[in-house]
């Protein structure tokens, strides 16, 4: 019973993905999942909390995942410039392939009021862990906090927007349009992002 | 039984805030607010779905209200020019004396990870219901997104510097070193704010 389970994760991930969505959420249990899956409910509670965690795979690793991405970085990037190569390099890594994955993902977050809370908390965790990687860097307090924050909000709008679109634009390109009109917005230049701008 | 109750709102507000403090939001039954308030759980029910509702009283009139705040603006305003003004009178009007209750009640939520969900999704309607206004006001889809979201992300993170804080600060003032910290980033000037910022 104790046996190792080679992917035994992914599979109840993949699983618990299948069966939220044909059933929903409420009312898939976890020895449901498990089964799927192929294993033991013990083995599932090996991996995960409850149901709703497996939507959250992972993210105990933000923050370790975090100060590896800044450990790469460009030493002398700004603030806003290192968070832009972070998230355009997470977008071209981390996220290359999974959009299908992340709209039903998505799909099954949107059914339930709990899992889109328990969303907006893991943003909350991951903006933490920028606002400590460039406090780090020796940003202070307040602008750190800040950044984290705007950070997270760009790349999610960014996010929502690659999902919802019809086509498969690459999520790199619909960030950079994010990443302009933060920029034209706070400048104040006017509503639409400036191809050029000089200062 | 149905008769008019004066505050009972706030009534119920205050006992639940009180109970929920002294021993604890999981420990507190709707029969005790109730009590403590001098009501009966029947008038608590017209008034709040559930106790945790309690905590997050006023929120349906949130899109009104930041509507009606809009209507009131100067019209030439830029669109984060238009957020400043909007988020300083915010300060000096709703926050003007509440810190000490907002102080009570942030305690309880930060004691409960559902309740802190709850608190992010509310800020999230306040954040579209931003976005909303400013799309009104002609701004693209994609700004008033981003904005409607920085403009809580400052306000936010200005009321948890305002509530830390041992000293009573002016919120406001609060506000408008996050406002300035904001600038800063997005123009890459440095990792603080200038006093004077000269393009």
């Amino acid at each position: 019973m104790t046996r190792w389970e080679p992917g035994a994760r992914e599979r109840l991930e993949r699983a618990a993905l299948e069966l939220f969505a044909q059933q929903g959420f409420a009312e898939t249990t976890v020895p449901e999942i498990a089964a799927r899956a192929g294993l033991t409910t013990r083995t599932f509670f090996r991996h995960y909390a409850d149901k709703r965690e497996v939507l959250f795979a992972g993210d105990d690793e933000i923050p370790s995942r975090i100060a590896a991405l800044m450990a790469d970085a460009p030493p002398d990037l700004k603030p806003m410039a290192l968070i832009a190569w972070g998230l355009h390099t997470t977008a071209d890594t981390a996220f290359a392939g999974q959009r299908e994955h992340m709209r039903a993902r998505r799909a099954v977050i949107q059914t339930d009021a709990g899992l889109g809370e328990r969303e907006l908390r893991k943003q909350v965790t991951l903006a933490h862990a920028i606002a400590g990687a460039l406090r780090d860097r020796g940003l202070d307090e307040l602008s750190a906090t800040l950044a984290g924050k705007i950070a997270i909000t760009v790349f999610s709008t960014a996010i929502q927007r690659w999902l919802d679109d019809d086509r498969e634009r690459p999520l790199g390109d619909i960030l950079g349009e994010g990443l302009d009109a933060l920029k034209t917005l706070a400048r104040e230049e006017g509503a639409r992002p400036p191809s050029e701008t000089v200062c």
